[in-house]
């Protein structure tokens, strides 16, 4: 079977870079600095089920992921997490968390309303991202 | 500079078994199968800050926590995430969620007070899980 994004993945986040197993997507939310890390892996909900070369490729992309954020944005940890009650295809989240930001500090998810982008400020966020993601 | 577990982690979970990178600890939280996997690596917040080598071994660790709750109590799904907000050393959340759990479909962090476990049903749980993980 084929991977499909799942419809509210795609319609939650915009395409910023496909790297070796995942695509890397931004979160439409200007509250935070969030992207998803999604491997191209059909009928896999939780990592455990990627096979052994898969899982070190997801953990790299991660790790990449994880270290662009702190080059761009300074934050004071990262949460990275793979919950996926509602939508149970593997996606793992990467949110740049600061003293201060809307749901400090408690987990995002639930609190408030997403804030869109305008559109100028997601082509610059997705270019800041693609930039460091393409040489890293 | 030597590893010390945090005080907040120490008291808030109890021992199961010392993988080669991570200890294993149950949280004292009875409304969830909720398992922390803490790499003994000092002065470490994100996974990334892991050397190559010992991020893939906590992959592999965090695949092992993860098939022995899938094993143990069959849940619809996992929540694996390195939140630390709270507490900045890294520890990965195992956690073991279905339909009809108390904070179901939302995510675990800050709905309700953990609900303590008998000392006997602790016990029960410590050994079925370090049952598995001793021979997987």
């Amino acid at each position: 079977m084929t991977f499909t994004l799942h419809p509210t993945l795609a319609a939650d986040s915009t395409p910023v870079v496909s790297l070796e197993l995942s695509d890397v997507r931004l979160m439409r939310d200007a509250r935070y600095p969030w992207v998803l890390v999604i491997p191209r892996v059909a009928n896999v909900k939780d990592a455990y089920q990627l096979d052994p070369v898969q899982q070190q490729t997801l953990t790299r992309e991660s790790a990449q992921v994880s270290r662009a954020l702190m080059a761009l944005f300074a934050p004071f940890k990262l949460n990275v997490a793979a919950l996926g009650n509602v939508v149970p295809q593997l996606h793992l989240h990467h949110i740049a968390r600061s003293p201060g930001d809307p749901a400090w500090p408690r987990p995002v998810w639930g609190v408030g309303e997403p804030v869109p982008y305008t559109d100028e400020r997601l082509a610059t966020r997705v270019q800041q991202l693609r930039n460091v993601l393409t040489v890293s």
